[in-house]
């Protein structure tokens, strides 16, 4: 089933005895989306995927606009994974409580905001990024109720904040963390890798090599400028390195255990 | 029954199959919280009432420390009228998201935000204040999961804001606004009010009658004024008067339909 309401969603949920699933994604969805909604499967009775560009967490309006829509390609993803319910939410329904020209201003009303972990890293090159994600993650929860929600590793501030969130507002649900899938060459998989040229894109596998094979974050952080990439950061956190670093247009962002 | 830890107002919500009414106070009760848990009463199978002196909004640590706490009082009052479960939660488990130095130095992490109507009448005068009620508020519906919660009309613009933040956030709970009890002078029933001097509370009932009384919000404050209160504001908003006012070091607040 393919539904864009709120309400359509609420009503099929109150129909589900099991347990439900939940992989909210904004789309453009590859093998690493693919992960999720195979270990929802796997561990539910039903699975619901959601797919929205939140605005709000755009703090770039050109990133917002050229994120890739696939929209065809992703439904067909969803049936091949066995998806009981896919939810494709609209602005306005949304953040009906934007503030003045509506959602598409990107400026809305009600907020989740988080005061330490979110300023940091991506949070730090992305001004208001983590409030406009943690505030939708918590309105798609609240219409969803999942028993399970999956993020992919490969966003790891994003997941420890979600889990936070989770944890502080005494959400029911349980977030579960799915290890990043990597293209053979070890780049980590992103609806943002189509918009690499093909020079950057044969470049782009180094990310992942700099943070392994380096022995401090600031080693790692030197031979990717040397490789030709802007380096937003890297830095090791809680037993992981995390990196935000740009080819041409395109920001990538990874981590790896350390 | 009288519980204090989240897992365990969790797993008797559970195990409820019937509609579950609540009423959320910082204690101190009186005939106004009787009248709230009335109504949730009438209308629901199980009653929860919750008992927290909520520091985040408070934004003047003295008035936090002078709230009034009357704990065997206020549980008499919720066997008489029969509630089914108490709900007392400690400051460290309900923010035990804090930064630094724990609950008590009142600086969490995890917050509801508003950027609009929070920032006026009494928000204006109390930075923070409504943060800390919309983020304490939350926290309790997710843990509660009440079918419906009920709110006294005496704080007129918490109850605006709960109300915007549960259709904000997609909540299954529905608000449900309750008239405001008032002492035979007309003076609104409030915890605060057992501060103010003999003197002052004879004084205090002239706060509703200002408002009814005069034909504009800046009459009405300057009949305040010459009255002997320090008005904070008088301000006529969606259909109703809203007012602050000190007496003393005891701040009124009330409103009346216009």
């Amino acid at each position: 089933m393919n539904a864009s309401k709120a309400s359509e969603i609420k009503n099929w949920r109150r129909e589900q005895n099991g347990s439900v699933g939940f992989v909210p994604t904004m789309g453009a969805l590859h093998e690493g989306h693919a992960e999720l909604l195979r270990r929802a499967r796997k561990e539910n009775d039903r699975v619901v995927l959601s797919i929205f560009v939140n605005p709000t967490q755009f703090n770039d309006p050109k990133d917002l606009e050229k994120y890739p829509r696939t929209l065809d390609s992703d439904l067909s993803l969803a049936r091949r994974e066995g998806v009981d319910l896919v939810w494709t939410p609209s602005r306005d329904e949304l953040y009906h409580d934007s503030v003045g020209g509506g959602a598409a201003t990107g400026v809305f009303n009600f907020r989740v905001c988080e005061e330490k972990l979110s300023s940091r890293f991506c949070g730090a090159f992305r001004p208001g990024h983590f409030i406009g994600v943690l505030t939708v993650v918590m309105k798609l929860l609240q219409v969803v109720k999942p028993a399970r929600a999956y993020f992919g590793e490969k966003d790891y501030q994003q997941l420890l904040l979600v889990k936070q969130m989770a944890a502080a507002f005494f959400l029911e649900v349980e977030i579960i963390p799915v290890p990043t899938v990597r293209e053979s060459d070890g780049l980590a998989m992103s609806s943002r890798n189509v918009r690499l040229t093909a020079e950057e894109r044969k470049q782009a596998a180094f990310l992942v090599r700099a943070l392994r094979e380096s022995n401090t974050a600031a080693e790692a952080a030197v031979r990717l400028g040397e490789a030709g990439f802007r380096v937003d950061y890297v830095e090791d956190f809680e037993g992981r390195r995390l990196a935000a670093a740009w080819l041409g247009e395109v920001r990538l962002i990874d981590n790896v255990k350390i």
